[in-house]
């Protein structure tokens, strides 16, 4: 026989087993069905592409170093996509027959090449939507409500949606002096503002310095009065929509162009307000200057106010640069990317995701073989009930066995028949999260604990009934986050 | 500017745009349905695996070329995964702490660096489950019953589930007094029986012959009296099991070892019939000898009666080879897979599928700006109704090139309000499958299109009952086949 092979994954990959996969599908089933009620239809790409198409013809050595290569039968140069947004940009391209506005979600791992670390790996799930063709700002309106919708939907309790524009940071250059061409180093200086401070933002703005480890930050080398007109900027601020528009309006009096901008702002928030999402879910948060080298109009992102050091897990905006690679014209799109693995990691940390181990809410133990076929009925009698169900189809042993079976796969009912039950009528149900807590030994939950007894017989007729009333009583304490 | 890049795939490679992907999205919701209510829990692995992991120690040039390879930044031999039973095998021997049995799914697309053509595709889905460390034939009962489940719920129309095992396979050679090391090279000829028929499986078992195209097929030198007595088994067919059964147990009368594989196949077909999975269902098919060098027990295929042309759509079997690579130990498990793909070809060539090629149901058109505000609160009143609802957010235009929008994206409502509707208090609704019904002037079905009128005004407060009778009506006709 062969030498036998370590069984093994390559670094910065890693498998989903059920405890982590049953939430992550319920979160993604959630997302499809929210966006789907705004008209986005799913679409497929392949994770190969060919090479230029991710890139673009002109790719130097650090993008082809970013992603995987892929060697096929035809020597081509090939990878795997590394987000979906180019995938979608090469179907518009070259699908010209599809209608627009196009609105197509996607859900599809994407590869990329980076360090693996804490939560960061190297193949990840996206789930993006996006209005291709797209000129309204009712278009953007609608993307800030699904991503609303969506966190309700995901129960991720309290969270924010912020946004602002790139022509709002277009006037803030005009407003503090600074010749355009200098945007995006201004812009990429300010997306640091939460990690670094303003500070050293304005240290880096004008003449730079030396960072703890020794290394010299060049610096932009912006006026410091002019950083004093961004700081002035960077300090409208406030919980309601309104009170930051009117600050700055006040603030940009008379610079040119400022108004429309703010008008473009102001006509999202009357939208969205109109539709009900209000200052407790949206905000205009004028520090956004993330990735304003890409987009071109309104920018958003969304965090968890519980989990902050998450940061951004859904974030997007309007862009019109979406296809120019491929056919050299603009179009103009908008849309957002929710970053499943990361928000179910915070939603992990807060204690807000169900921990089922087992999509099966029972297992039907095998107590005496001869009984088999009642098994395997009362196994299809909950199933065709809709109860997912579990027989048990292991190595013959005793129900000690089955029953440390069932904890370890998470199953949290087990039904126990034996010839006695059968001739009384009877099924004995066996409530094993109650059995786990009370070998806890949870003094304060005796008296919940005593309204949900850990076994009882039930009449075999009412096995439906009694399995969902139990599936019911164990739900409860998770819903209220305490009994 | 850069040289534009050609929006284009690699060879074998496709798009689903959502005419495909939306039926085929249901297909997957419902499979994970019916598998879920069997207890598996899904898992999810990484598309990149190490070479050796793929392969076993000692691949040769054949497997690696039957792959795409994967280059990442480690420099490590590693390519794309061809099945999900390999990953799972590299699961289950990396965590030895997974309870046991394991029942698992994966819905996952796999490579492979096969020849493509028509309906075969380099990348493609399969949806998988298994259940490992499971030792008795009620757990191959299960996975056909859930095999019936699946294509009940697919509403494929009549299928037939057949099954075998490699047992009878074996008795057959003793039956025919043909060696057991011969088995492999018998079974594969026989798998071909289907397709070269009876005559040409004679000689390819005796002597051998020249096809068609002067290639020389070498024979495996079978007696003839031998090949008599698989021809005698061959026949032993039926549309009852328990007729099967019977002759089987006529034919193979004093074969050494027989009696015990005619009740294992005996016993499935009684726990069966026990949960109601008949003959019209069920039947054992003696001629199954696919994949007999894999499995080890029961094996079983599904096909479609009304598209026999496709063959197997969902099949599988018992094996114990599993984790041998890894653990050098046998460890039993029994699964299927389905091969959503080539299913849904087949749904598609059978006009069983839905051709619907957008989620939305209601597109709501702009037919002034001014009312932007209605348009929006309509759009969100149907959504938080559960109506998937586009709302028009292209480049302006009169309300023709919506409708044209609409009927392009395959949005079957639209929805229609202007000044005059909002004084009266109404909205207009617009059948868009009806006008295109009346535009291909089909007379037959006139009565049914005057109860179905093309276009209706209704109170503005009944707006989302009557888009729901809409939906409805429009829903009747695809059910019934006809209207």
């Amino acid at each position: 026989m062969s030498r036998k092979v370590k069984p093994r994954l390559a670094r910065g990959l890693r498998d989903l087993l059920p405890d982590e996969l049953i939430p992550r599908q319920r979160m993604i089933d959630t997302i499809r069905r929210v966006y789907e009620l705004y008209g986005f239809s799913p679409i497929s790409t392949p994770a190969i592409e060919y090479r230029d198409v991710l890139f673009g013809s002109e790719a130097g050595e650090e993008a082809a170093g970013s992603i995987f290569h892929v060697h096929g039968p035809d020597d081509e140069e090939l990878g795997l996509r590394f987000d979906l947004t180019v995938p979608l940009a090469r179907v518009v391209a070259q699908y010209r027959d599809l209608g627009r506005p196009f609105r197509r979600y996607q859900v599809a791992d994407v590869w990329r090449a980076d360090k693996p670390g804490r939560g960061r790996f190297r193949e990840f799930m996206q789930v993006d939507m996006d209005s291709v063709g797209a000129v309204s700002e009712v278009a953007d309106t609608e993307i800030m409500a699904a991503m609303c919708d969506t966190l309700d939907g995901l129960d991720v309790g309290e969270y924010r949606v912020r946004y602002s524009s790139r022509g709002i940071l277009n006037s803030l250059l005009r407003f503090a002096g600074i010749d355009e061409e200098r945007g995006p180093d201004v812009f990429r200086v300010l997306d640091k503002l939460e990690k670094i401070g303003f500070d050293k933002v304005r240290k880096e703005l004008t003449t730079g310095y030396v960072d703890e480890s020794g290394d010299p930050i060049s610096g932009v080398g912006v006026g410091d009065d002019q950083v004093d007109r961004i700081a002035r900027f960077l300090e409208v601020r406030s919980d309601e929509r309104q009170s930051v528009l009117d600050q700055l309006s006040d603030l940009f009096a008379g610079v040119e162009g400022a108004d429309e901008e703010i008008d473009a702002l102001a006509r999202i928030h009357r939208h969205l307000a109109a539709l009900g999402y209000g200052d407790d879910k949206v905000v205009v948060d004028l520090s956004i200057a993330r990735g304003l080298a890409y987009y071109t109009g309104p920018v958003f992102e969304a965090g968890l106010v519980e989990a902050p050091q998450y940061g951004s897990v859904f974030s997007g905006g309007r862009y019109d640069g979406l296809v120019e690679r491929f056919l050299g014209e603009k179009v103009p799109a908008t849309g957002a990317s929710i970053g499943v693995d990361r928000l179910l990691a915070a939603l992990v940390d807060l204690g807000r995701v169900d921990e089922r181990r087992s999509t099966a809410q029972v297992l039907v133990t095998v107590m005496d073989k001869s009984l088999m076929d009642d098994y395997l009925e009362l196994a299809f009698e909950l199933r065709r009930a809709g109860v997912p169900t579990d027989l048990y189809v292991g190595k013959p042993g005793g129900v000690g066995r089955q029953l440390k079976y069932a904890d370890r796969s998470g199953v949290p009912i087990a039904l126990l028949f034996g010839g006695n039950e059968k001739e009384a009528g009877v099924v004995t149900l066996k409530d094993l999260d109650l059995g786990r807590l009370k070998s806890q030994e949870i003094e304060e939950r005796s008296e919940w604990i005593e309204e949900r007894p850990g076994q009882v017989e039930v009449p075999r007729g009412e096995l439906v009934a009694q399995v969902r009333e139990m599936i019911r009583r164990q739900e409860r304490p998770a819903g209220d986050g305490a009994p």
